[in-house]
């Protein structure tokens, strides 16, 4: 039996930009297709990235410095890395996670100031730069996402929430370390405008796939 | 008042060396010419590196891979630097290390064979390549020191030794690493020859920090 290619597909953006729901709907649009899909997100996807993340997420905002914290995202990654997505796309799998290391650009390299140029650094050292073939970006004007965000928390407040309880001008560098992504890898970063409905996002993203699809069976 | 200036001493060599004893010994040498002196260790030496500790050293030996381990290291060593080395520096004390970043050059670069230049880097971008004033090497030949670590083990076993259970060929690895740091930092590093009783090796750290003070007050 011949295994079709894996494909490593990441969902990137800030707070409240659909993430969770567009990747469950995309995992249904492959399966539709006969392809066998495995779901995972960072940080965490793997036994002991998940109890990184644990670490990570727990506790108050200041228990980390920016350093530190990125120095934990990427042994997270690396674990997850070579114990579940390396694995997945060698079954011929394809692997949908949420977030990955140009989270690490967006939230420590412009968020907490540490720089591109630093995450990039330790992207290489910690993966020896392993990417995803396929980043799509969900672009939302930042008082639509943070308030649907807040309005998930009135329902269930997690432990896990510091990350999304940050100020404005923080999310402000954040969708711009995305944007200058996608500017730098045109290639792998797909730009999804993520303000519409569920169905209508839905439809940006399975365009861009097929998309990705087409080019990569040429 | 004006604070002594602080001093950074690291103890590094491998299992069975002594170190611990002797740490305890020039903890006391300090004390009584009126230092404050702080004692700490790797991993860990603050709480949050303490709980990276906690996943480093439990587990089996396979847990996680030489990166993984490399990554997690550092980011234990960036906390205990700034939340508990840098700020005891800074109020005059002598800070008594057992075991610095000397310590992954030797274990995840040589034993694990990430080379040393693998490590510079990670040491370059998580501490900004922060070094102790002065390295002292328990160099002891390594069947003794495995044999007094063995010796402890029978008496004492816990679920952190999986680091004291490698092959005789790595312990020579590690060893490597150390003289070869040695080597190539003289001025900070000094070779300790481990191989006696613990007065003896106890004449000679002091000996050696005795020299390190004497050329610092030049």
């Amino acid at each position: 039996m011949i295994l079709p290619d894996g494909i490593f597909i990441s969902f990137e953006g800030g707070e409240g930009s659909g993430k969770s729901t567009q990747i469950r709907l995309l995992e249904q649009w492959f399966r539709h297709r006969g392809r066998d899909v495995i779901v995972t997100r960072e940080p965490g996807g793997s036994p002991g990235a998940e109890e990184i993340r644990a670490l990570l997420l727990t506790g108050d905002s200041g228990r980390w410095d920016a350093v530190t914290e990125a120095l934990l995202m990427f042994a997270a990654r690396r674990d997850h890395v070579e114990r579940t997505i390396r694995p997945a796309l060698a079954r011929g799998q394809v692997v949908l996670c949420d977030r990955f290391a140009d989270s690490s650009v967006a939230y420590q390299g412009y968020g907490h100031g540490l720089g591109a140029d630093f995450i990039a650094q330790l992207w290489h050292l910690a993966i020896s730069g392993f990417k995803p073939d396929l980043t799509l970006m969900m672009d939302l004007p930042i008082e639509t996402g943070l308030a649907r965000a807040f309005a998930r928390f009135a329902d269930t407040k997690t432990a896990e929430d510091r990350f999304e309880k940050m100020e404005l001008d923080f999310h402000q560098r954040l969708q711009q370390g995305f944007r200058d992504i996608a500017v730098a890898e045109p290639e792998r970063c797909q730009i999804i405008d993520a303000d519409g409905d569920i169905e209508t996002v839905s439809g940006r993203v399975n365009a861009a796939v097929e998309n990705f699809l087409a080019g990569r069976s040429r």
